[in-house]
């Protein structure tokens, strides 16, 4: 992270500078870098201000503000905007079509940021821009093909295939989490029972766990976090499990050996080079979770394709999106094809 | 199919040709087209002489040369030689590592194809041929993207991507039959119980018959073919359909169910414009299977993308992986990227 001083005493560097920028529910983030995706600047800021209502998108524009300001870098220097959006999204009218968290409907970010800043912009999916990221600069950097799983709340995946983002017609693709699995079990939100997100998201180890509190099979846990599913998140999981909750370390095994599999049959088909696991509960456990997600992979990857790919924990965490939004724009405005 | 007339007579459109070529485990097709893909002579042979042991190639060049003289075409005017090949192979080196049903390995039929006709080659997987034959003159023609899923003693899957063949690394991919369903159920030759070949491939479908006939339920079916597993094809299941042999019509109707199902989960992956469905049971049934693959796609498939693809059965047929393999070497030796 660099101050003002840093960004001013770069020269050079900071005379063609990229944003990138991260859309999340609550909070957002964007993170100014020079031609070598070195930080110069970043502002994190919550997504909304509460005492205001619909959609404030000159917030979004002020936060890039103070990130450029952090900086120490002109406006004038911005080669291009690249913002990782919550889906779904019209990616070449750059609208955002609907952000359920946001209550935003049918938001041109896009224009937005070109009519602002005078300089190009793009939008992606947040997951992509993430898998991106880690392909430019993470743990499949310069992997001919990268296929990015995250399990959060949902399961969100990505894939870069040749140095680009592989995109949907009219959607985002890579819903990776609503690949059926089985025919029986619990359903997810949407879709129908037997998917991957059912059966292995946060949300599904969340009711699981609180099911061992409530019965008296993690003393841990109970302590830490109670039977309450909205406090059950990956950091009490994690601390639950070190601390000697055999049962929540079963439930994490189950889900990542759900999310290994699914990675298997995945394999079968995009044949990757590396595969990213990421997200809130692989980043808190990646030794117990990497393991069982490869013990997973194993069980459904075709023989001859069983020594084509390796699977890794993501290295960038909160930074991919940004990186890989901001690397995306830079390549869209760079004289790429796509 | 052209005679040698029409070929001497196109002038210009016989100056530069391209070979396509299929080799498959019976049989082999070599097909000259013009510039625009009209077919200008073929020639269909037995793959192997049966008095001969081993490798033998010359009789694969021999048949381009049958068909390239039932084009009235000469050699010199072949600018480039594509092949579909079964499975697996080294595309870069173009060596088919492996085909058992020819008794080949580690044969470099691309090296030897530049060697007798002096001119570009390339091989490609039998099935990304006939995915790509389908995107360039089929029922996938000009989509961004193309998912083409072939079940028949396996099941095959392909997928064209920006008018690119999605290839895997080292090895090829979009190997669908390998998705799993579900965690119980028969197993395939290879891989974990509950995959998709296991549950809807011909093999599986072509079983439960012989049962149905055992078990006096498929009366036509047993004046057809018999209980003898090998005997009951596409053909005699579709006829036995037509005579009105309800129970053959539940099996097939559920194995493209599980087609459907799998194609559904593979959309909310792929995203594709259109999904191409083909092989013997699809092509001998299109009506019964295309409305099974739809009804089991619509089970899977996110609310968000139910709009946004169609399922379509395979237009050409036998041709598919001609056609798909010489627009494979010509666009490759086109100055094209890849």
């Amino acid at each position: 992270m660099a101050d003002d001083d840093k960004g001013k005493q770069s020269g050079n560097s900071s005379d063609r500078v990229w944003v990138g920028f991260d859309l999340g529910g609550t909070k957002m983030l964007a993170v100014v870098f020079d031609e070598n995706f070195e930080v110069l600047g970043r502002k994190r800021r919550k997504t909304r201000e509460k005492t205001k209502d619909g959609v404030q998108l000159e917030r979004l524009a002020d936060t890039i503000r103070m990130a450029l300001a952090d900086a120490g870098v002109d406006e004038s220097a911005v080669q291009g905007i690249g913002a990782g959006c919550p889906g779904p999204l019209d990616l070449k009218k750059g609208v955002i079509l609907e952000a359920p968290n946001l209550g935003w409907k049918n938001v041109g970010l896009k224009d937005y940021f070109v009519e602002q800043f005078d300089c190009p912009a793009e939008i992606c999916n947040d997951v992509d821009a993430g898998v991106f990221g880690e392909y430019i600069d993470g743990a499949g950097k310069g992997a001919r093909c990268v296929l990015g799983v995250f399990p959060g709340t949902g399961i969100g995946g990505g894939c870069v295939y040749e140095g680009k983002i592989f995109r949907g017609s009219r959607a985002s693709c890579m819903e990776v989490g609503f690949m059926q699995m089985t025919t029986e079990g619990p359903a997810a939100g949407v879709g129908p029972v037997g998917t991957l997100e059912g059966l292995a998201s946060r949300l599904w180890v969340s009711a699981e766990a609180a099911k061992a509190v409530y019965r008296g099979k993690a003393p841990n846990l109970a302590k830490l976090a109670g039977t309450d599913l909205s406090s059950i998140r990956s950091g009490s999981l994690s601390k639950a499990i070190e601390a000697g909750d055999k049962a929540i370390e079963e439930i994490v095994a189950l889900a990542a050996q759900q999310v290994g599999r699914a990675i298997g049959s995945l394999v079968n088909v995009l044949a990757p080079d590396i595969v990213v696991v990421g997200g809130g509960l692989a980043e808190a456990m990646p030794e117990l979770y990497l393991s069982e997600t490869r013990k997973g992979a194993k069980r459904n990857v075709l023989p001859s394709l069983k020594d084509c790919f390796e699977i890794r924990i993501a290295e960038l965490g909160d930074n991919a999106t940004v990186i890989g939004a901001a690397a995306w724009v830079r390549q869209q405005t760079d004289g790429s094809d796509t």
